[in-house]
């Protein structure tokens, strides 16, 4: 390592004891061929020592061969140089993301096509907020998010969710799984947390690693069965009723009624509606957000910008009731914002200059059309005599009943050796499903071309021999 | 609001039902002047009507003067259609940030002097990452941090801190808060987590809203009292040993020992080492890090580019020790990174490039300059004559404690009178201080130029009579 001990009561001078160091970081491995060693004078102010000892130092290792010198570049430790076998060093295990095997056809949810995202102006309005704002991208942002940004938020929530939300009711976060470990914080640990089951089951893992108690909450036609909530001891519940992940079931509105009087029958009682892909709508009028028919502020909406730019950007806002907010601000105010100002002024303007509503109504056509082959294809394959689609009307993903005596996993192991990826609708079960549930498989649409839909269902003809 | 219900049965048209929506909607104040609307298509496509049925209501709302009409940017409300008064709205009270007053002087030791910065690299930097790295900078990072930001922070750490850290061991993420709760839930909430008192009070709350038990742990002249750990059942403490906040006390090679000894001596005990100044040393060897000393693998070593570079970028990283990073990758691995790919991508090449390191020594060099402008300022006023300074041999804060009958408030409050800002040390107690400490003041001085700490000093001196 580069901070040694240098003993002036040694008997070797310090640039001696320095150069030995140095040495036997080389040999043994620790520093890699290539490295480039501090400029002399920055190793020098390191470690209090002057520069003609470092300078000493170096050149007795360029003597010997342990470095190179690169004009106006600086010294690098050389190849050759190291005692054959090298530490092995201190590394875990290898944690490369598990990878998903690279399908031809891959029907996942996770990601986007992030071809669809307006690259060249974002990095134009990126260079844009670079160029004289030094100071405001400097300074810490507001510990809700910026202003601007706050704003442009709640006028997008207004004209497309039908949701009035005050910017002082709104915090952006890192992802939406930071806003819910805060949302933990800020709502308490007593009493459960209720999830969807099936359901999205990062939410299930983040609220257990946040020390809450979850109860999974078991679905019907309707959404989530309300009346269960109270027998688990439930407090809080996490939904998805715009469109249920992975069920894609909408909510209906007399289902929402009776979650929000369910809510309204206990103080501190509240309902995180995450409305992760509500901007994909297909058919059908718009159905208003449940943050919108709630008049006690039970409700505290929560959204994303990863499925609508791009999962990279890491956005994400939730909207408090005014009560909540106060609280937030009293409380939390020491949390500082977890995204950087230079990604929220960038935002802001994409938002205010149109272009975030422009981009949607892009993406909406184009996943629409995917959509709409993926369901022609399923058709002339002769796909929909052995099998059922729902939960389409929103969302990225459709939900295939199948009707044969294949199992799940069964059907997903066959799919894969043909090149097409898909999920079991058991790798969303919380609990163990009712045994007559017919098998299901999720299809995420968003990462296939329209017209690679025909092959990717004449593939899975073959594999599954309908 | 823009989601109106449109009743396909009622006898008005529905383009005059969306006309009456959206004239109520600004007569009630809830649409403001100057707001823009949607385009007519992008409305359409969200209320699944007809072009032609949008086109008739912004027809007549613009006949009616509530809209006027741009071209080439479209429709926007009119000021003067708002009923007098406008509905309140549900505004939680203000919330701006609680507002530090503005000295003329501010020895605030939050934030840095942004004016450091090497803006025009970093935006040249930023500018390059955003050309041709498209793929790479929509999809999602590493749950863990870019590959090649924990490369160049690993080589980094080497080099001036001595700390031997495989990039594997290394997680990045959005502020130090935000790994501080992400630590909660990897090392579990079963006893109770030490902190430092006097310490930062932040730490505390929000290792007390993460749900752990928080014990506040004395300091002796040598840093945290270690033999009181164990009084407290203390599983887990945080600590600063490179220069406390806020006494400035760098914990000596003994008490290290003791400290890595405790944790030792039982299961799952860990240390989290809060290294948030090291980088500005002025005077002495530098102290190898206790990461760098601990066999055990107890040490979890934190650091921030808060400090280093600016408040605004929200980076901070840790380094597991290798057992924990191996149960981090078990897992958290559902955990998404909360740095932007784009941020990450362009710190890697600051520090690649060299640019860090030379940005230190440049912000080191000045840092300096300051601190020896304030202690010869402090020398030539007299206030020596009244007052010592201690803890300034590293970090960016300095302590002062006062031979006067006055108390720290008393100080603070006529120092402020005078413009010039200081934190009592008092602020930073987590439990009541021997009743025999002498008041005493922490200056941070990253803030003001060197040429301005003599006037600062001079007002002082007049606010205080010294």
């Amino acid at each position: 390592m580069l901070t040694p001990i240098l003993d002036g009561n040694d008997r070797r001078p310090l640039y001696e004891q320095l150069y030995r160091h140095i040495r036997g970081e080389i040999e043994a491995g620790r520093l890699a061929p290539g490295t480039r060693l501090p400029s002399k004078r920055a190793l020098a102010a390191h470690l209090k020592v002057s520069v003609v000892t470092v300078e000493g130092a170096y050149e007795q290792l360029l003597a010997e061969g342990y470095l190179s010198a690169q004009a106006r570049r600086g010294f690098f430790v050389q190849a050759g140089a190291q005692e054959p076998p090298p530490e092995p060093g201190p590394a875990p295990a290898a944690a490369e993301a598990p990878a998903r095997p690279a399908f031809r056809w891959d029907f996942s949810t996770s990601g986007v096509d992030t071809a669809l995202f307006p690259f060249s102006t974002w990095a134009k309005l990126m260079r844009e907020v670079l160029s004289g704002q030094e100071d405001r991208l400097l300074s810490a942002p507001h510990p809700q998010g910026v202003p601007q940004l706050r704003q442009a938020i709640a006028g997008h929530l207004y004209r497309f969710r039908g949701i009035r939300a005050h910017p002082e009711q709104i915090v952006v976060g890192a992802g939406s799984e930071t806003l819910i470990a805060l949302l933990v914080q800020l709502l308490g640990r007593q009493g459960a947390y209720g999830v969807e089951d099936p359901g999205y089951g990062k939410t299930h893992r983040i609220l257990t690693s946040c020390g809450v108690r979850v109860e999974p909450i078991p679905l019907d036609r309707q959404g989530l069965r309300v009346e269960v909530l109270d027998q688990r001891q439930v407090r809080v519940v996490h939904v998805t009723p715009s469109h249920h992940f992975p069920l894609g079931i909408i909510m209906p509105a007399p289902r929402r009624q009776a979650l929000l009087r369910w809510a309204g029958e206990a103080p501190e009682r509240y309902i995180i509606e995450d409305d992760y892909d509500s901007e994909f709508r297909f058919s059908g009028k718009p159905i208003p957000a449940l943050q919108s028919l709630d008049s006690g502020g039970r409700v505290i909406y929560l959204n994303t910008f990863a499925k609508t730019l791009a999962p990279s950007l890491r956005v994400s806002y939730m909207v408090l009731p005014p009560a909540l907010a106060e609280r937030w601000q009293r409380e939390f105010w020491f949390y500082s914002s977890t995204v950087p100002s230079f990604e929220q002024y960038a935002l802001a303007r994409f938002m205010e200059g149109g272009h975030f509503e422009r981009h949607l109504n892009r993406t909406r056509t184009r996943y629409k059309a995917r959509r709409e082959a993926l369901l022609a294809a399923a058709r002339s394959s002769g796909l929909l005599e052995a099998g059922t689609f729902s939960g389409g009307d929103a969302g990225l993903h459709l939900l295939l009943w199948m009707d044969c005596r294949w199992t799940e996993e069964e059907l997903v192991a066959r799919a894969a050796r043909a090149g097409v990826g898909l999920s079991p609708l058991s790798a969303y079960d919380l609990s163990p499903p009712s045994p007559d549930r017919p098998p299901a498989l999720v299809l995420g649409y968003t990462r296939i071309a329209a017209q690679e839909m025909a092959p990717a269902l004449a593939q899975l003809k073959l594999a599954w021999h309908f």
